[in-house]
Order: structure tokens, then C-alpha cells, then sequence
């Protein structure tokens, strides 16, 4: 019986090439497809929503499978993180309409991008912040922010090596601002709010997107180019032109949303 | 001039054989006492409150240095960080009183134990939870746990191999409950409370003794003894009576009280 599932993920991007399969290195993927191969019998290909960059982490990755064994769902779930190494988890398996596919019937996902905006950086957190220790003008990234939802072409923040020729996306969310909790609460001693979060959710994103948005948004904060410039990026841009990629180990996969 | 400094330091302790330096592997006592030294142009010793073991964390550790130097605790602060490996933080650095010795000189300790009580375990705390998935009655556990509280002989709860002759300490506060949050608020999607934290504040500890106190504790919340054994261990026990030695991972020094 021919089956296809929706595979939800979470982990930890720290010592993966990244979601897809390489040439070399170990990727999410290939482990992937290798645990739902044992269930199979036969090799199996899956499909991710969003093509996490090596050291970027997932907290709500979707991937589809095609299968034919009859496992239940919640059995699968579990032998799949038996054979699975602990910095990657199934959170969920279910069963999906045929012709389900994770990236191509996805309606919008969402990405998160945490700084740390003071030192030091606690040790509990260094795989999963960015340190940016000075004084920012946060209300200046926030109106920066804001210029970018709406459908725009986003090819100023696209790295070169894409190979995508329609770099028009729909941004629906686009916000920063200071979290009011720690990240590990219960493992810290910090007190003020100094950890700040990007968040942005569109019907897709460019190769490098969430992290050179945040890289231009950081050196508006910092002064070194105004919130007006964010508009002209959008407008008439080039990738020189906008800011620097943030490093990948701040951003996390939050969530893929389907019809 | 003759100077004591009080510093307090984070680390993630899963890479190291502990605070104290052994005869091989890395120490974070040893890492702590080169930086120092690259200040002071000799070596010196540093005196920790806790000798935390291989694998265990901390929020608070408190270490004392005897050096000459004559720099602002702020640089130094400032110093030792860029010299210490990111897993290891200096939080701060005072000026101590003649005779302060981290150990010595402390009046209470504080350590917590995180327990995750679902499946599966996030891939962001996995090094920081000890997993057990299943049903605990943690009422029984809760009033376990409270026995505890006051001056006792805790020989059941104290390793081989320790050199202490005495085993009586006082114990403050003893509680287990739910945490009433996530241990990665931000990146995470689980929702329930399943996360159980045991904190434990004494003026010393004894070898292993709140990771014996908790794997007791979890042998009673999965009905493999009663609750009421806790005060018969405290009576007339020996190690071998009392539960198996929770994994180190799961713990962490969080806070030391001076006068």
C-alpha cells in the first residue's frame, strides 16, 4: 500500500552539513532516509521543507516520504529516534494525502534568529545565539523590519550560487525585539532581557535570505547604514549592497504551515 | 601587593573530567588557573567551592586566587574570557578579604537536577536533562524528598573512594516538582510541563550524594521503594541500600552562599 507520510523534525544543526545531502559530511536527510529505510526494506527519498544550511537548527523541519510498509504512525515515530542520534528528533509522524510534498504544498514557513545582545555569552547557549555584544538602536532594526512585509523582490539578499530564477517572495511576518525571558531560564543566573529575536514567516525564502536580512538588520542597529536603506535594498538592490550573512548557528527552523 | 579574587564561573562541564585537574583529560580548574596565570606571569592555584564531577555543569561555581597582580576585576573579567574556551565563563570577578577560600569559607551550596518526564528529549537539552519517560508518582518523591531536610548522616548517599570522615551535613531546602516552563522556551514547541527539577541547598555535600539522592528519589517516584525507606537510609543506611547514581549530566552547581 502505497503511503505518504509527514515526518516533523527537530535538531540540533550544530555538526550537520545541513539539511540536504553532500558529497561529503553528514546530513539530516541522509539520516533520515536511512531510518526510514530500515522500516522499508528499500531505500527511500525524502523531501524537507526548508533546506536548513550546515549549522542551522530545526525546531518544526517537515519532511515527506513515500513508503509501502504498514507500520503504524506512533511505531515509526519511535524507532525512528531509536536509530536516530540524539541531536535529532521525530516529534511527529503522520499519515498524509497522496501528492503531499513537504516543500511544494507548503504554505508558509517561519524562521527565528536569537542574539545575544550583551557578554558574557552563557555556555548553555553559545551553539544557538549570536553574540552581539554592543549597544544596538533597536528601534531602528524594528522599522527596518517592517519595510520588508509585503511581496517584494528579494534577490538583494540572496547569495550567489542560488538556482532559483524568481526571487519574488510574500513576507507576512517580520519583527525583532527583546524577548522577555532567558533562553534557558532554568539554567541561568541572567536577570535582564538581553537575548533578541527575529522572526519572519513568507510563502518562501532565498538561499542565505533570513540570515543576510539579519546581518543588514544588525548594521542599522549598529549605525553603519539608516533604516531608510532597507526600502532601497527592496527597490533596486544588489547583494553588495545589503549587509553582512550572519553566521548560521543563531537561526532555527520554527515552523511549516500547510492548507 | 598580596591580592584574593572571588570568581564566579559558567561552564557546560560535558567536555571535561570535572573541576578538579587530573591525572589526564581536561579540568576546568586547570583551564582556569593558566588564564590566571597569564595575568599574574606565574603560576597559581585556584581553590573551587565545588569539585563538581566529569560531566556535571554549572550556574555559580565560585573559584579563589591568591595573585599580586594589580588589574581592575572588570579586565580581568574581560581577560579571562577571551582566554577560556566558550564553554567556560567567567560571570564576574571581586575583590575577596584576606583568608576567603572558595570552599572553606562557604556557608551553603546549591545544586539542581533537571529530569525530563516525556519523550522525546529535545535535541537543544540533551545534554542537560537526564531522560525518564516514564509515569512517576512524584507525590511519593515530593515527600521523599522533604525527609531530607535537616542535620543528618548521609553515608548512604556518599560514593566510595571519598576521603571525607565525616558524613553529617545540614540540608536546607530539599524540593522536587515541575517546572512550570520549558528549559528552551524559544526553541522549543513542546507545550506540557514534563520537565522535573530536584534542587538541594546543603552547607557541603558528600561524593555523588545528590545524584544518589536522585536516583533514590526516581526509584521511588516508579514504586521500586517507598517513600518512607528515605528516612530509614537517613537512620541506619548504607550506600548500597539507596538507589543507583543518577547520570551526571542532568546536574548542575547552580549557586555557593557566603556570609
Amino acid at each position: 500500500m502505497a503511503r505518504t507520510l509527514k515526518i516533523t523534525l527537530s535538531y540540533d544543526g550544530t555538526r550537520y552539513v545541513g539539511w540536504q545531502r553532500q558529497a561529503s559530511g553528514e546530513s539530516v536527510q541522509g539520516l533520515l532516509e536511512e531510518a526510514v529505510a530500515r522500516f522499508e526494506g528499500n531505500a527511500v527519498s525524502a523531501q524537507g521543507a526548508g533546506r536548513t544550511d550546515a549549522g542551522v537548527h530545526a525546531l518544526g523541519q517537515v519532511a515527506s516520504v513515500q513508503v509501502t510498509c504498514g507500520h503504524p504512525v506512533e511505531t515509526m515515530a519511535r524507532g525512528l529516534n531509536a536509530w536516530l542520534p540524539p541531536d535529532v528528533r521525530v516529534i511527529k509522524v503522520e499519515d498524509a494525502a497522496e501528492g503531499f510534498h513537504a516543500r511544494f504544498s507548503a504554505r508558509s514557513k517561519t524562521y527565528r534568529y536569537l542574539l545575544r545582545n550583551a557578554s558574557p555569552v552563557s555556555p548553555f547557549e553559545r551553539a544557538y545565539v549570536w553574540h552581539v555584544p554592543e549597544t544596538l538602536d533597536v528601534s531602528a532594526m524594528q522599522a527596518a523590519a517592517t519595510v520588508l512585509v509585503g511581496t517584494h523582490d528579494f534577490s538583494s539578499f540572496c547569495s550567489a550560487g542560488s538556482n532559483v530564477r524568481e526571487s519574488v517572495r510574500m513576507v507576512s511576518r517580520s519583527i525583532i525585539d527583546y524577548i522577555e525571558a532567558d533562553l534557558v531560564p532554568y539554567i541561568s543566573t541572567r536577570e535582564e532581557h538581553t537575548l533578541l529575536a527575529y522572526e519572519v514567516s513568507a510563502n518562501g525564502f532565498l538561499r542565505h535570505m533570513v540570515r543576510a536580512i539579519v546581518g543588514t538588520l544588525v548594521e542599522i542597529g549598529q549605525g553603519r547604514r539608516s533604516a531608510a536603506s532597507m526600502a532601497k535594498l527592496l527597490e533596486r538592490g544588489t547583494r553588495a549592497e545589503a549587509g553582512a550573512t550572519a553566521p548560521p548557528h543563531g537561526l532555527f527552523l520554527v515552523a511549516v504551515d500547510y492548507d
